[in-house]
C-alpha cells in the first residue's frame, strides 16, 4: 500500500500505536500538539517540531524570505500556544540549494528573529545542509505548569466549541497566490494573513489558566481536520454551525467577488493558527467575558461537543449539511 | 554572494555571532554538538537536531529502509555521545513522496526502533508531510551531569588527540557505493560501516567522567574538519600524524586493490561517528589503560594540540605534508 492511500492521519495513528503504548505516565508522546516531558517541580517541558518543504508548504517566488522566516517559526510557536505553554528555545535545521543568496538567508533569519525576539525565544542551534529544494525544520521547546496543560483528549460532551479568531483568511490568501488573482488591497491583506500568521501564545496561556477550558488545539489543517483530532482523542463527536464561523469582511467581500464558498474555506483551508478550544458550558459566559476584557475580542462560539463518538456534523440555516471538501491531509490528493 | 561561496562553516559562524552573543551563562547555543539548557539540580538537557536529505545524505536505491532508519537516529545519537550525555527522547520529522510504500516506512521505523530500544530512547512525536524527495529530521534530547559536559572549547595546548575507533571505513563504504564497485565480502563490510554507524554513547559517557579528558566531538565530517571545530572553539592548533590514523584491515586491503590513499580517506571522508577527544598528556596513559580495560580497545593516539591558533599540520613519515582533500562542507563542491 502507498502512503497516499493510507493518509497522513492513519499513518500517525500507526506510529502512535507502535510507539506511545508503554510510555511513563508523566510523558506525552505522539498525539497532541507537543510532546510533554517532566521538568522542574510542577513544571513540564513542551517540545514540538515541524518540517516545511519548498513547493509543498510554500513557493519560493511567492513569499519573501523574511515572511518565510517569520511564518516558519510562527507555525511551530502555534503548537506551544495550543498546549498553553510559554516558548523558550528553538533549533532550526535548514536544507538549502547551493545557488541561494546569502542575502536571502539573512532575510529569512530577519523574519525569524523578529518573532523570536518578540516572544523571547532563543535560537540555540540546528543543522545546515545542501538540498535541491529548501527544507526547514524548526524545533521549539517551551514550558508550562503541569496542572495547566490543555490536551486534545480533555473535551467533554456538552462543551462549547470556540475559536479565537477569524477563520479562512489564510486559506483565501493561499487561493489568491495559487490562482494568481489581482493584488487588490484586500487580496494583499489576505496574503499577509497567509504569510505572517500570528501564533496565539498569550491567548493560549490565558485559556490554559482557566479550569473551564477543557481541550485545545491550533487551527493548522482547518477546523474540519482539527476538531476531528479532538474528537478522536476525547472519544466524542461535534456539531459545527457553519453560519457561526467568524469571517472577516475581507474574506466575505472576496468570496462574493469570485463566488467562493466562504464558510467552506473557513472550515477546511486551515493555516489560520488561531486556537480551537472546548469550554465547559456552565463556565463559557464567564470565561468569554473575562477573555473579552483581556484581549478585546470574543471567543467565537462555533459549535458543541457531543457524546456521539467520531460523528462530526455541520449545520447551515439550522439544517444538517455536508462539506464538499475535507481538511488538509498531506498524503492524500 | 551565494551560499556555496560562503561555505557551511562560515555560514554557521555568521549565525553564531548573530544569535549566541547574549545567551545566559548556563545555556550553550550554536557552536557545539548539542545545545545545552539547565534542567534539574546539577543536570543539564542536551538537544541536537540533524536533517538528512535524499540524494545528498543517501541514495534511496543504495540503502535499505531499515538501515536508513538505523543510521538516521545513529548520527543524531552520536551528537549526544560527543557531549558525554545519555539520550532520552527523540522526535522525528519526515517528508515522504506520496508513492512511498507503507512497507518501506515500516522498515524505516524498524531500523530506528532497533537502535532506540537498545539505548532506551523514547520516540515522543514529530511531523509528517509530503515531499518530492525524502527528508528526515531527528531531534534528540539527552541529559548529563552539568559538571561533566565536554565541550569543543575545552582543548588545551599539549593535549593528546585521540579517536575511539578506526577511521575511513565509512568513507570507503561510500566510495564503493558511489563507484558501484564489486560487492566482495570486504566491500560489504565497509558498506555496512557506512550504513550502520554505531554511536559511541557509552564511550562518550565514560570519557566525560574523566577529568583528564578536555574537548570532545564526534567524527561526522572527517577529522580534518572536526579537529578544526575544536581548534576554532579552543583557540588552538593541532598536529595530526597520518601514520597513526587507525585503519581497519579491510580499508587497508581495499585501498591497496584500488590504489586509494587510505590515510587521506581516513582523515577527510567522515561519517565514522567515533569520538575525537583531547586528553591532558599527564593523564593520557592512565585514562587509556582504564579505557582499554573497560572497552577492550585502545584510545588511538593520532596527534597533539598546539598553541598555534588555527594552524592544522599533518605529518607523514615524520615530515609535514598537505592533504589533497578537505573534510566535508555541505555547501562547497
Amino acid at each position: 500500500m502507498k502512503i497516499s492511500e493510507l493518509g497522513e492521519f492513519a499513518f500517525i495513528r500507526r506510529l502512535a500505536s507502535r510507539f506511545s503504548q508503554d510510555l511513563p505516565k508523566d510523558i506525552q508522546g505522539i498525539g497532541d500538539d507537543c510532546a510533554i516531558i517532566p521538568y522542574l517541580d510542577h513544571t513540564s517541558l513542551l517540545i514540538t517540531t515541524d518540517l516545511l518543504i519548498e513547493n509543498v508548504h510554500f513557493i519560493r517566488s511567492k513569499i519573501s524570505a523574511q515572511d518565510l522566516g517569520y511564518k516558519s517559526i510562527a507555525v511551530n510557536l502555534s503548537d506551544i500556544a495550543a498546549m498553553g505553554g510559554c516558548p523558550l528555545y528553538t533549533l532550526i535545521s535548514i536544507g538549502l540549494p547551493s545557488d541561494i543568496d546569502v542575502e536571502w538567508i539573512d532575510h529569512f533569519f530577519d523574519g525569524m528573529e523578529e518573532l523570536a525576539k518578540q516572544e523571547n525565544v532563543l535560537l540555540l542551534g540546528g543543522d545546515t545542509t545542501f538540498a535541491s529544494e529548501i527544507a526547514i525544520n524548526f524545533v521549539i521547546i517551551g514550558k508550562i505548569e503541569t496542572s495547566l496543560i490543555k490536551k486534545r483528549s480533555q473535551a467533554k460532551a456538552g462543551d462549547i466549541i470556540c475559536c479565537t479568531n477569524n477563520l479562512g483568511d489564510s486559506g483565501a490568501g493561499l487561493k489568491i497566490i495559487l490562482e494568481d488573482l489581482p493584488l487588490t488591497d484586500i487580496a494583499k491583506q489576505l496574503i499577509q494573513k497567509h504569510n505572517r500568521p500570528f501564533p496565539a501564545i498569550h491567548e493560549g496561556q490565558w485559556l490554559a489558566s482557566q479550569n473551564g477550558v477543557h481541550a485545545m488545539i491550533d487551527v493548522s489543517d482547518g477546523i474540519d481536520s482539527d476538531i476531528r483530532h479532538i474528537m478522536e482523542q476525547s472519544h466524542c463527536g461535534a456539531v459545527i454551525d457553519l453560519d457561526r464561523l467568524p469571517l472577516s469582511a475581507d474574506l466575505d467581500q472576496i468570496a462574493k467577488l469570485y463566488n467562493w464558498n466562504a464558510a467552506e474555506i473557513a472550515a477546511t483551508a486551515g493555516e489560520d493558527y488561531c486556537l480551537l478550544v472546548t469550554i465547559d458550558p456552565i463556565e463559557y459566559e464567564k470565561i468569554n467575558s473575562l477573555y473579552n476584557q483581556t484581549f478585546k475580542k470574543p471567543l467565537f462560539k462555533i459549535g458543541q461537543i457531543t457524546d456521539q463518538a467520531n460523528k462530526l456534523s455541520y449545520l447551515k440555516d439550522s439544517f444538517p449539511v455536508q462539506l464538499q471538501n475535507r481538511g488538509f491531509d498531506h498524503f492524500k490528493k
